[in-house]
């Protein structure tokens, strides 16, 4: 059996990780454009092996999307255990040719790495590597044990990815104290903002069924146009709710219509529309769709009586895909341990938000308390996607202060 | 020269086409199904020569339509002109192993002649020959001239039919003092109805053009499906008109509203709708589209009031297509003429009506004043079009009556 001054003693053997810039470099070099790995999480595996890590690599696949590589790297033995959560996929890069600088070249100019996955999030995973790294090589062994929990398929379907590598994870008898998923969550600069809770998320589409006909004989047809747009709007007239001390107001956008009759002459047969709701903690999945069945049916009698109907319009709504429940992270010591590193490293209070959209964090809840911590967001997602080599150094120190204080 | 004793003598010397529905089933048995001729209108052209006929068949064509033959048949010289106007080409027969009887076979079952075009509109062609043959059989040559005006593009877009025979014809010097359109007008039996005038029709597209972004981040994006529900219900809140003592009220159908985002985390960046508008002379095209403009501003301020925006909506409108003005007809002679004839056949007054959908006498009517009278329309363009001989037998009366009281 090896013991943890064993590890010790192979990791000093090796060189540590512990500079973020050269961990993200080798990281943005693994093009791993969703579902595609690239060699990422190997690259991954071999950068936290000084650390004595002992990693596994198990791949999920379904019958209907790409079978996926997933990471679970574990340091140390006993002890409290720390999750750190995250992906090595990456959304596609768009035209190459407009990127400043090849986006899986990791090039530096003027103090800046661009590439993607920069900030979203390779940058998150390189940071946390190069903290454990540092904490090792100046205090020995953890006083614990971290995990790195990391997915190829965030960016993805996410089927066969933290949802499954969690179940996995779980089998195999582990359990954790704390997580921190490295997405990016500050807004303008390093240390605004922690997520410590998601909004939940639900989708519907409602659809009212008419009859077809010529515009010339309406009263042969029945054009369900008016009616889908008096439920849309019934859907939209009034707030949810006020929003919460931890949690924006819920909203809901009405995502698309669609008819698709190109035919100027005919009334059409269908109608439907689509739409998403991010809801806070004060309402739970269901008390939401009976809100919405309400609100339609309210929008329909009204319908009925300012267009004289004989009866309301008559809809079906189907839930489409899961729905992602809301949560908050109440755990004062993962909160409290992580805002006063922030407040250590760059002098300012990170504000507690649940705002934005929905992360892995949604599944690892059903877990541990879980909170989400990185880079500045602004340019996730886009073109000539960057991370200041400064904003690497300070998340990196945001994050041996935590690990440090953490495992106490 | 050939004068009108002389026609009628040639005329004399063939057999004359006054059996409808012997004239019908030639018509029904060339597959003249839109824009194909197969043969029709030279069927129609041999049908008229032992009356003495002077045939013309024009070919129009434009780029980006079918060629389309064309047939101006003209019977005597002098005197007032009547214009008999329609078409020969027809709708597709859907799936022919529907049909009872094959639906170019012109089969008569139970006294009833099946065959795609059997209504709408060989029928009365058929029977307006008929009842030329015997009237003339009767009364020798015709006091007056009647010409056939006969396009085989009325059921597709229209482009190489009537509008650019009437060009053809006035550019050779005719002209008509009134014209008679043998669509199928009576909605539930021969007699019922003569349409005397048509409402207007006109169609536009609203465009409302927002902000993409993401479903999370409703403040970062601009969702243009409220404006467009709001601009539409604003459009159909109330009504146009009453209506007038011969025309139904104005009416507008919202034809599609389209949006087209199957991502449901998607705010999507463009909406928009299409309408048509029925439209009585109680309006102008011109009074009508600064209606539309005045209920789309001002259901966009009552939106920004009731969603509190900055500013309201910004929409595009671009109107669609030509438009269809309205047109009434006031030939007191054309109308009381063909009202008496009907009544004299069939014992009833019919209802002189400008409902329904449009028709090529929209563009006739710029020429010479213009009614439409044919056969029952209740099997048009369905499967197993097909009309009672005794129809034919009834229609036939009517048009010879009409003949010889119109040309008296």
């Amino acid at each position: 059996m090896v013991t943890a001054r064993g590890l010790w003693n192979m990791a000093c053997s090796m060189t540590l990780p512990t500079d973020p810039a050269k961990n993200l470099a080798d990281l943005i070099r693994c093009p791993s454009v969703t579902p595609e790995d690239a060699g990422a999480l190997d690259t991954l595996a071999r950068m936290l092996e000084p650390l004595g890590a002992k990693s596994e690599k198990p791949v999920f696949s379904d019958d209907n999307t790409p079978d996926i590589a997933n990471l679970y790297a574990t340091i140390g033995e006993d002890g409290p255990h720390l999750m750190f959560a995250g992906h090595t996929d990456v959304v596609p890069v768009g035209d190459p040719d407009q990127w400043k600088y090849p986006p899986f070249a990791a090039e530096i100019a003027d103090g800046v790495m661009y590439g993607r996955g920069a900030v979203d999030m390779k940058g998150g995973i390189a940071c946390f590597v190069a903290a454990l790294a540092r904490h090792v090589e100046k205090n020995g062994p953890l006083k614990g044990r971290a995990s790195l929990l990391i997915t190829g398929d965030e960016e993805g379907p996410a089927i066969n990815g933290t949802v499954k590598l969690l179940e996995w994870a779980r089998e195999r008898g582990e359990s954790w104290d704390a997580a921190i998923v490295g997405e990016p969550t500050n807004p303008e600069k390093l240390g605004d903002m922690i997520k410590i809770g998601r909004r939940g998320s639900m989708s519907g589409r409602v659809t009212v069924t008419g009859r077809q006909g010529h515009v010339a004989y309406p009263h042969l047809a029945d054009n369900p146009v008016p009616g889908i747009m008096a439920l849309g709007q019934g859907l939209i007239a009034n707030i949810f709710d006020q929003g919460t001390d931890e949690f924006q107001p819920s909203n809901l956008e009405i995502t698309t219509v669609d008819v698709g009759n190109p035919a100027v002459n005919v009334i059409p047969g269908k109608a439907s529309l689509a739409f998403n709701i991010r809801f806070n903690d004060t309402w739970t999945a269901e008390s939401l769709q009976e809100e919405i069945h309400n609100r339609l049916d309210e929008a329909a009698e009204h319908d009925c009586a300012a267009r004289g109907l004989e009866a309301p319009v008559e809809y079906d709504i189907e839930w489409i895909g899961r729905v992602s429940p809301v949560f908050l992270t109440r755990d004062e010591k993962l909160i409290e341990t992580l805002s006063a590193s922030v407040e250590a490293v760059t002098g300012e209070r990170p504000k507690l938000s649940t705002s934005g959209g929905t992360s892995d964090a949604r599944f690892i809840k059903d877990y541990c308390p879980v909170v989400e911590f990185g880079l500045v967001g602004q340019t996730m997602h886009m073109v000539d996607e960057r991370v200041p080599v400064s904003d690497l150094e300070t998340l990196t120190q945001i994050y041996e202060r935590f690990i440090q204080d953490w495992f106490g």
